[in-house]
């Protein structure tokens, strides 16, 4: 095999696989990456054993070949290439790499061994890449990080007529995003959130629409350039429709950057095991305030709200951070008691809706 | 006391401070921060023990008063300011801190109990402070992070008539900084390798001339602002000069970035265990070559050295990157034999010299 491509592509496809490729891995075949010439250009593969990525790079190819190369070695390598092209040439089990004054022969293994991707060829669904990566990126913070009920460490896509829903809770609380489709399935699966992440790195440099197809426990996400399998989580995500009140005592929308930068800068004053923050609703104002045990802050808010909207409702100031965090202009914030849940939407795009619970006081 | 000021200075001054007042300490007051009126502005210190700064910022003032708030606290609450101006008030054992619409009051305590600084008022030499810290910081990087012979861990500082000169080592090669200064005085002191660094940020934002003195295993400086004390470090600094060549078998003069990309470059093929790299001189050119398990890369670079230098050099990579750190422009590499050590200079600025030892190979 021969190939000629420009750097920059070839580096941006390494750097997103070396996200996935293993530095260290029980199995050491995952640390290598699959390179092979295609007669449509330079194929790569990369695993980690749950995400199996491919990337096709446009390049000038010639000759057939497969090999493995070591996946970190190969970034860092062409990532500080001196030339903006670079050749590619397989020489026996040498291969060589040549860029302006800069050249490298690096040793290759037999790709025999390496594990067989877990791609379907069956399109369920297909979108478009920027609205799944929207969808899945503005749910993500709500799912857990602790080892407690395994099923809420994952994103659940739902495909409903009509529309797609991701969703995410801690079981402390919850943030959903419906996107409007015309779809005709329905179906569910769970998304463990270290591959959602990458599904959004890999979906960010995609262009036009993603193709989703599930089976054998791996959902394939393809499109023009790429094709990426990842292993589903088992278990049944639960209800969660029940925690969402429907019924609210009052709204207000406020500003979300302006209500954010306050929280950051109240919150430094609060107490350091519950990070409680109130929001002291009184007479159609909005005061911040925190408490702790180094002193006091309080901020006022420019706020529209009912004049007889009387409450005083106290968060973990992080909770409500990550629930504004995907939020750009106004919030609607939706109240339905002190002692219960509240919501928060993003008035510009009604797909989100996050729900937190104020802390017992 | 009553103090209003910018937001901007203060919060400068702060980040500076924050450096060195420690989060956490055995000594619990060394958390907090001094915080005093002065008819010139407010007067801030702090202290890990080991370093003393005082800043003053200026401010307008009425009242007096001096009391300690913790130090990381305000440092937060100060940055995430909403206004550009800060008003903060004593109230009773209270500081009340106002900026836009938000304010805080913040628990304070009684200074009686804060170290004394260790501040000489005597001169001993007075430079521009950004000299002092070009000097200090082009040789930082060869000190030692090693616990064996800790002296090694300092910059050794030594004024001599008409020169000021620092120096760093850490056995297996060495920087030094000479600077031509109309002085009179000889004497040498070691400053710990920490400390240094924080002499150079604090340097960094002094505007003029800095004023030296030394006391009690003390070092100050001073100038329009603020004051520093650091704890000198004890013992002797070992004689360095005959470990630095004095005949070479040759010069070779290179563009310092460009070598010190390809060695970037190249190095990621170098032995895991020694960092290899080679510099190979042959017929006025030079390749630079590294060789490892998983392969070899070669660049060739310009150069200007006699076409009859034929000579390979085996370096540690990373020695040899940290060494051409300083150099800006074009680097004179001198050379005096493959086993013996090697200086590298800075064609454009005399002040700075470099020795590297090669490998055994």
């Amino acid at each position: 095999m021969d190939v000629r491509l420009p750097k920059r592509s070839f580096s941006d496809a390494l750097a997103i696989l070396e996200r996935v490729i293993p530095t260290r891995s029980s199995n050491a075949i995952l640390t290598q990456l699959w390179i092979e010439s295609q007669p449509e250009g330079l194929l790569l593969r990369g695993s980690n054993g749950e995400i199996d990525l491919e990337i096709t790079v446009p390049a000038e190819v010639a000759g057939e070949g497969a090999r493995l190369v070591p996946g970190q070695l190969i970034g860092q390598v062409v990532r500080n290439l001196p030339g903006e092209l670079v050749e590619m040439v397989l020489d026996g089990n040498e291969l060589s790499i040549e860029s302006g004054s800069f050249s490298t022969r690096l040793a290759t293994s037999d790709p025999d061994e390496y594990p067989r991707f877990n791609f379907t060829g069956d399109e369920l669904v297909r979108l478009p890449a920027a609205e799944l990566a929207r969808a899945i990126q503005r749910v993500r913070y709500a799912a857990s990080n602790e080892d407690y009920r395994a099923i809420f460490r994952g994103v659940q896509v739902e495909l409903h007529p009509g529309r797609l829903r991701a969703v995410a809770s801690d079981g402390f609380r919850l943030a959903l995003y419906d996107l409007a489709r015309p779809l005709e399935e329905q179906k569910r699966f769970v998304i463990p959130a270290r591959s959602a992440d990458e599904i959004v790195k890999v979906l960010d440099r995609a262009e036009g629409e993603v193709s989703l197809g599930v089976e054998g426990g791996h959902l394939t996400l393809a499109a023009a350039g790429f094709r990426l399998a990842v292993a589903l989580m088992e278990g049944e995500f639960p209800e969660y429709e029940r925690v969402i009140p429907a019924d609210f005592v009052f709204d207000a929308r406020v500003d979300a950057a302006a209500l954010r930068d306050s929280l950051k800068r109240v919150k430094v004053l609060a107490d350091r095991n519950n990070h409680r923050v109130d929001l002291v609703f009184a007479g159609g104002e909005l005061q911040v305030v925190a408490e702790g045990e180094l002193g006091r802050g309080v901020e006022r808010l420019e706020v529209e709200a009912p004049d007889d909207a009387e409450m005083t409702l106290a968060y973990n100031a992080d909770y409500l951070l990550d629930a504004l965090g995907p939020v750009s202009g106004t919030a609607l914030l939706r109240f339905s008691g002190a002692a219960s849940a509240s919501v928060i939407q993003d008035a510009e795009d009604e797909g989100y809706l996050a729900v937190v619970v104020p802390l017992r006081v």
